[in-house]
């Protein structure tokens, strides 16, 4: 290897392969994007901040410093803290029982994702995915070289017949689903239909990544009880959970439930990622959930988005279309529209954002065979006003495509 | 694939080879022995919790979720938030003229080589290390494939001959160096060596990442400026540096400083991994360093910890057998004892720790050739009574082996 004569400018660093030409990630776009002055997003899924309990959260910060000052600014253990696992613990018993032994603390659902990608994937692996999903959180299992293979969805979510063809052709090493108000499209899938799943996931042995960050957001008050929950699921099921939704994305705390040796792996790996979640943090999320009533703020939460989704529905109906469908969700924070032959969602963002209205164009969430017509439009943040005279705007843009 | 008839206890959740057979980490192993109660631990590298700055970090809390409460709730970026950025740039300009836009924040130290590792590393690729290294920070090197390969060193840290034949050898990917204080030996390398050990970097054009930790745990207020400030260095390296000794291990913040388009691959791994980190807590960090004086905070710091080097440097030396080779830090948390040739450090643990003192045996630090004679001990935990009673057993422990 001869010497070179280099010069700081003569430098580039190495670039693993599962970077390389990723100057940026499909997330960091969205808030972007969503950021812009003058324009109304609906792209993001950022909660309305005038919703955040802050003086309840501010209370909880005060205290964990006050009575476990030392303790909350000293290393902790990579599983997460005794007492937010036990409240982690507690929630999901309400659905299917769990023990604090079995959660993992995560800093936000995100992190959950990579964890559950460092411990069980290898490259080249196939993970089956609802077509469509969020890819943008899946991310974290293609930088470990998996493939995405999206499996066809209905109005119910993911058709059981088509994850039993799925599986047989490409024997995938996990299959990811959001059953519920799921992302991008709000759908959810019924007791029935995960029944119908969960046979098809215990016929092949595939392990299941279920994904909630939503399910608490239920406008009618129903709450679905996890895949994990059917039988025979809970040992062979990562199901995540996240309080960004919940309480505050800032906060980056989310947890895994599982059962059995994985639980080990998945320390190990956290350990290897980032040691521990925050202390501070995970302190102060637990005694918010001991002391403060979080399913009484969601509640106040819910009846704002639920008469921001009104609102939302109501404008689309009548710009949309006549060919369109969108759906009806029952709760979460998306609607996903389909426009139907002849548009293209992502060629007319550009005149959308200069008549100052974003949204998601829904390519960015197929593996494959996108539907270009798509758009996934988050109704949570702005207050019904301003989703009226938007959608409107955005009627405009789309009347002008047709 | 035919159809299994599945139990719960039957179900075992794929393994990715990176984590097979790994139950436990290194590092939670460490913090397991230190938590042992009626034992005196010199294992982990724990900051005493007394010194902690606590109600001054508490008022930026309180001052954070007052003045910037819904921003510190909200979803943030993952560069991490501009008020930290700035207040990491003014710290580092007093080595290396560092710019807000050159900094990407990460949850700790650890995530930092994480995030580094993700960006850089393809399985198969050679990492050099200093013989010994802190292993199991560099086990996010090693769950990305890296094989560790260790370089030789003397008391000034690598040896820039010993660095030029194993570049030459090994063709590293990149190469990773604890330059002042180092983990596990205390050693600091001198302004000379690290001009030469940026001359071999810059002739063979590789990358370094230089892991700063403990600089500015420096008992005689010697600042030594970073590899990356040597003439053409500081586009070749990324420079980590973490908030977690310096201030709270449990707030786990920390950031990396680079140059370039590697900056944008940091960010997007960033995203992948955590989207971003705790958005309170960075903006309580930023707080801090605005408004509070960190270096008075880190001069009382080092007071103590210096006369708990003192002590322990003086309780060990009578204690060591004749051949013994000790390293007496001038800064940082770690001394750094070889026994010599007979003893196994490994073996005698289990009689320290029931004698009531553990420490960290050596053999964990090296990549391959382990010294079984060496351990490690943090003199930073605990006061000065308590080392010398606990050095005096461990005294009794080794002479029971000669």
């Amino acid at each position: 290897m001869p010497p070179s004569s280099p010069t700081p400018s003569a430098f580039t660093f190495p670039v693993a392969a599962r970077y390389a030409g990723m100057a940026s990630s499909p997330l960091k776009d969205i808030f972007a994007l969503a950021a812009k002055p003058d324009v109304v997003s609906f792209a993001g899924g950022i909660p309305d901040p005038s919703l955040f309990a802050l003086e309840d959260i501010a209370e909880c910060y005060d205290w964990v410093l006050t009575h476990q000052g030392t303790r909350a600014l000293q290393y902790g253990v990579s599983e997460g803290e005794a007492e937010l696992r036990e409240q982690a613990a507690r929630r999901l018993s309400r659905d299917l029982a769990t023990d604090a032994s079995q959660i993992r603390i995560t800093s936000g659902s995100q992190e959950g994702l990579f964890v559950a990608a460092e411990a069980l994937l290898e490259p080249g692996d196939v993970v089956l995915v609802e077509s469509p999903t969020y890819l943008a959180a899946v991310q974290a299992f293609a930088v470990h070289g998996a493939r995405m293979v999206g499996v066809e969805t209905d109005d119910g979510g993911v058709l059981p017949d088509a994850l039993d063809r799925a599986i047989r052709l490409h024997r995938p090493r996990l299959v990811y689903l959001i059953p519920t108000f799921q992302n991008p499209t709000g759908r959810s899938m019924s007791a029935e239909r995960r029944a119908q799943v969960a046979e098809v996931l215990r016929r092949y042995d595939v392990p299941l990544i279920e994904d909630d960050p939503y399910g608490e957001l239920s406008f009618d008050g129903h709450r679905f009880a996890p895949i994990a929950a059917e039988p025979g699921m809970s040992g062979r099921t990562l199901l995540m959970k996240s309080m960004s939704k919940l309480m505050s994305p800032g906060v980056r705390i989310g947890w895994i439930r599982a059962e059995g040796p994985i639980l080990d792996t998945l320390a190990v790996a956290k350990a290897a990622i980032s040691m521990q979640s925050s202390v501070v943090d995970q302190l102060t999320v637990a005694r918010y959930l001991e002391t403060k009533d979080l399913d009484a703020h969601v509640r106040r939460v819910i009846e704002v988005y639920r008469a921001r989704r009104d609102a939302m529905a109501a404008a689309l109906t009548p710009v949309l279309p006549a060919q369109a469908h969108v759906t009806r969700p029952e709760g979460g924070m998306f609607l996903w529209a389909a426009l139907g032959e002849g548009y293209d969602a992502q060629l007319m963002l550009d005149d959308a954002v200069a008549a100052g209205v974003a949204y998601l164009p829904g390519w960015s969430f197929y593996a494959e065979d996108p539907d270009l017509s798509t758009m996934r439009l988050s109704f949570v943040t702005h207050s019904p006003e301003v989703i009226e005279q938007a959608v409107g705007r955005l009627g405009e843009v789309i009347a002008r495509q047709g």
